[in-house]
């Protein structure tokens, strides 16, 4: 049993490489929902939709994010009706938004629905959401607190950053089988994600941290940072915010409660002292993720002392 | 001032053949939401759309119903979810019903939300839906009591009819507007719709029936019954089981109570001493609107001797 914890883009590019190496049904994904918020009156899971449409190869793979051959033209007549068209809806991917924002109205959890969302898109991998509760992220900025999405899509990142908070984080429970699949699992991958944004709201969430304390089996993280900058995404700021230096080394920091193993990348093979003065073992290796041989190769040194 | 009693299909056509015989601003269209209801979490108003969509010139001409060039990525991938698809809904179509729902969600009122994407689309005519309030029409058949759009579109009209309700009108208002635009209107006209579901439930509405009463004005309506059977939709069936003849008469019938004049097809022409037999006078014109110009010649006829 492996457990992963995963953001949006890169947790889905680093499960495709885990898929090819270990059976799919044997893997968790426990994903963050701190993105998630509500737009036209439609619940949107930015990472869960990413997850489970790359896992199900449906993905718009130059974006990372979307659904291939997507087509806007309901954002299209949004937009002449007056509502705001910042945050970019593709037609097929509007239905995954309709039919969650359906179904959480019939009161069925987030986590039952994105498992029946996983299944009919034929996603073996089961893909767990961090909460039933909403807990969103918001970031403080010089300009005020605002929704994640609202900082990064609609504003472009551009407001200093001074810190996030997770609303409601205290009163949130992790989803049914989160805390058991952490207890349970033979090796917990941490996904080369956001280590504010992403992984930050699930550890968060009352428990998670002290079920990673508590596990015997061996924690191993991805730097999404190489070459001292993210490959995708604003973590730069938001690492910087929360005091951590942004580098492989700041993520060893991050994690360093928990963390057995992290795996950087060959850019950053001189940081292997660093990381490893934190207690924590440094695995250099090629991480870039721009194919799906070089997918599987980040999944097995990933796994290979592990499991 | 011109005030129409509107369903969807007919109504819209004859809209659009009064819009070029008078000014537009001087029309309100009090328009059935017995029509409406839920699907996808998504509050669907098909008359409304029919009628904005129609004076738009956004609707779908052959169809009569849904946007010119839609799409339907959207309802496909509903399907893959396994959402049900008998409902069609196109994706510039569904921007209609998102927005609709969101700002109801907001507490916004639907007559306030109709106006607002009545202009948004460079609407002229004033739009009302008959009433704020929810007032579902449900056919009772030999099946069971079923919502009209899951008899007529699901089931194909294909269950026996027993008869009509409309569900919760004795604690519906008309919208705002509704009854004033009635007292105040010169000349109002009843559409070619089906009187029993499409008209029926603007008439059941408290309140309306007495200020068609009171009015002075003259009432002209336009039989949606040529030759025996409806232009379109499932009119026969539902006003045999409300004891009305499938004729010209028997919309006389329907309306006797309130109406000065109804036009009828030149293929009823025998009818006219029938109609005029119950104290309606009888018009007989070509009422098939199948083009622009014999709309405009319908609209001028109903107008021609009131205003």
């Amino acid at each position: 049993m492996i457990v992963t914890l995963a953001g949006g883009v890169g947790a889905a590019r680093f499960l495709e490489g885990l898929v090819q190496v270990a059976p799919p049904d044997s893997i968790t994904a426990i994903v963050n929902t701190g993105d998630d918020f509500i737009l036209h009156g439609l619940h949107i899971s930015p990472d869960l939709d990413i997850v489970i449409c790359t896992l199900a190869d449906e993905i718009d793979r130059e974006q990372g994010w979307g659904i291939a051959g997507d087509t806007t033209e309901c954002l299209t007549w949004l937009g002449r009706l007056g509502a705001p068209t910042w945050f970019k809806l593709g037609d097929r991917d509007l239905a995954l938004h309709i039919h969650r924002t359906a179904l959480l109205g019939q009161g069925i959890a987030l986590s039952e629905i994105t498992d029946r969302i996983r299944q009919a898109l034929g996603v073996s991998v089961r893909v767990l959401p961090m909460s039933d509760q909403p807990v969103p992220t918001h970031v403080i900025t010089a300009e005020g607190d605002m929704h994640f999405e609202e900082y990064f899509v609609r504003r472009r990142a551009a407001d200093e950053v001074r810190g996030v908070r997770f609303a409601g984080i205290e009163q949130a429970l992790p989803a049914p089988g989160v805390l058991s699949a952490i207890a349970e699992a033979e090796v917990i991958l941490v996904a080369p994600s956001n280590p504010i944004v992403s992984i930050g709201p699930i550890l968060a969430l009352p428990g998670v941290r002290e079920a990673l304390h508590a596990t015997r089996a061996p924690i191993v993280a991805v730097s999404p940072i190489v070459g001292g900058a993210p490959i995708k995404g604003p973590a730069a700021p938001l690492m910087r915010a929360s005091g951590l230096e942004v580098s492989a080394t700041g993520i060893a920091q991050a994690y360093r409660d928990f963390l057995d193993v992290l795996i950087i990348d060959e850019q950053d093979a001189e940081l292997k002292p660093a990381v490893e003065a934190l207690g924590i073992r440094a695995i250099v290796t090629d991480t870039i993720m721009s194919s799906m041989e070089k997918k599987a190769h980040l999944a097995r040194v990933a796994l290979r002392r592990h499991v």
